[in-house]
């Protein structure tokens, strides 16, 4: 399963908005076969691996497969990757996991069962969850995984007043967020990071087939035409009020624009988060300054804190969430460490909201 | 030598002003003695392990001592290891680290070497440094090791503006700071911190011989006699105005009152810190309001923070140091991670300012 795994990170970049599974075929411990999933409409993971094994001629009947999900037993873009596996005569499944989708969970398992299969499930369930967080996130709720990013000095602060903030963290630190980055189907800011740092909001330190989609909360429609964050075209544009002619010239240069106003005149988040599930983005990252990652925070839309703290004090600057005052410390935002490590000089803490 | 630290760990909490050091004799792998530091005036780890062979009739002749210090080879208040250790006839002697003190570094080995002792230095030298942080702090720089506590929300929060701060963190971070207290010799706090929450600063959950001298930074005396602080006598009180009828009282409590004041009027914090080193203090801990623990770190009189941050996020409210604004990010203070690790539900960081 660790192999069938290492086969899944393989497809880390690819497979969206499908989620990353590979898969590991043995027999007489010796891997026989092994894949993962393709982009979306070709092949998946265990139809990769079956493949393989017949290019290199090994007989894959009564061997045993090690996927990390449960393998689809619907037809979608491409047919039921667990008929694939009973018609190959497979002896035994191994699913890191099942589904976690409540209407299709255990399908694929049973399916197999009635072919007479083998099969067992939750082998490395949790390293198999983490990597398809997004896609989970959305088939059970319609909505990404959302992971906000901060990078701040240990008394909290991202910035000094005049807005200077590069570098808190090092590089090894900025170079790892860029990993996350290139892992997301899209990256959200607002337009007061645009305005101030105008940033380009890709992946630079890895070598990605694709670039994450540019977001960007911009309730008035102030954005320039020549932002950074613009360039390559493709951005969505979240905004509350409409402005014809911005919108137009936006369109023009191939960025669409969604109005999605709440009722104080700004960009709906719970909404906005609801349609990008729509649009089938499964992880969104979110690098924004301490207004949006506040009201993103205070309107219940991050799942997961991705902390960067540099070993240093700052003093007074810009803080990380822009909150409100809690009338009582019990009403504070609770969350759970979810990982601690060091990068470089820096530590890194993954944090996720209790639901 | 790993046996010989455990043995110091014994000494912990009795060994102040001098050093936690443990000292283990083995023959042909066989720990035949062992023993660490008694309380000053009493015999130091080497003495205390030949004794403990000698009691358990066992031949010392030739073996080997592991120290977790470099022996003394001076006359204070007990006779030099080194000569008991030649005496005793031992074949070979490995110390942890040598003394730090360069006054004395390495005098200890030598006169073992003169006497046709082998030895050895360097073993688990940096568990060993740990041990004795106040000690060499002490005897190379005249000042104890300040190690300044503070637990926060991850953004940076320890209290709403209310000062209502109990709990951010869990039980288990709360039970890891009284350890942090009873290995101190002095814990410190400000007039401020005793005004709003009347804190014992006692080591309550861990059984010791001695608490722990509780020191108050309050310039202008106005502390009251009934605070919780005092409860017990011997503290330690740091003002910068007189005020006779006060200090009288707080004398006759059984407190001491010192007058250190700067040119601002208020308490000198360098010049206390160095006091501190004259009065033996080996290791100070800090348990103070934003206020206090902003102008030690301004002037530089902090080794180390050690903060406990837990899973949450609370918004505005008093900070961790009271810092004023930075003209440009790179003035901004430096440490280094020492150590992080998770305790109970929140996270607890060791970092060091640079030097």
């Amino acid at each position: 399963m660790r192999l069938a795994l290492d086969w899944a990170a393989k497809a880390m970049y690819l497979t969206a908005p499908n989620p990353r599974v590979g898969c590991v075929i043995v027999r007489d411990g010796v891997v026989i076969g092994a894949g993962h999933t393709q982009p979306p409409g070709q092949a998946h993971a265990e139809v990769m691996a079956l493949r393989d094994a017949e290019a290199r001629g090994h007989d894959v009947r009564g061997a045993t497969a090690y996927v990390t999900l449960e393998p689809c037993s619907h037809f979608g873009r491409t047919p039921p990757c667990a008929d694939a596996l009973v018609l190959a005569g497979l002896g035994r499944v191994v699913a890191a996991m099942t589904d976690p989708n409540p209407l299709v969970a255990g399908d694929g398992l049973r399916k197999l069962e009635e072919a007479g299969i083998a099969t067992t499930a939750g082998v490395l369930a949790d390293e198999a969850y983490e990597m398809n967080t997004g896609f989970f996130q959305r088939m059970r709720f319609g909505r990404p995984w959302v992971r906000l990013k901060v990078a701040a000095s240990l008394d909290g602060t991202t910035a000094l007043e005049s807005g200077e903030s590069q570098w808190i963290t090092g590089a090894d630190a900025r170079a790892d967020g860029h990993a996350w980055r290139a892992r997301a189907d899209a990256i959200l800011t607002g337009i007061g990071t645009v305005k101030s740092d105008d940033p380009q909001l890709t992946v630079r330190a890895i070598d990605i087939p694709r670039q994450p989609r540019r977001i960007v909360v911009d309730s008035r429609l102030e954005i320039a035409l020549d932002a950074k964050v613009l360039a390559g075209g493709g951005a969505w544009i979240f905004a509350a009020q409409a402005d014809k002619n911005k919108t137009a010239a936006l369109r023009d240069a191939g960025h669409e624009v969604i109005l999605i106003p709440n009722a104080a005149g700004k960009v709906d988040l719970p909404t906005l988060v609801a349609e990008l599930g729509q649009r089938q983005v499964n992880e969104l990252h979110v690098e924004a300054g301490h207004k949006l990652n506040g009201s993103l925070v205070r309107e219940g839309c991050v799942d997961e804190l991705l902390l960067y703290y540099a070993p240093t004090l700052i003093g007074p600057g810009q803080g990380m969430f822009a909150l409100p005052a809690l009338p009582r410390l019990a009403d504070k935002h609770e969350l759970t460490f979810h990982e601690v490590r060091r990068v470089g000089t820096d530590l890194r803490i993954l944090a996720r909201f209790q639901k």
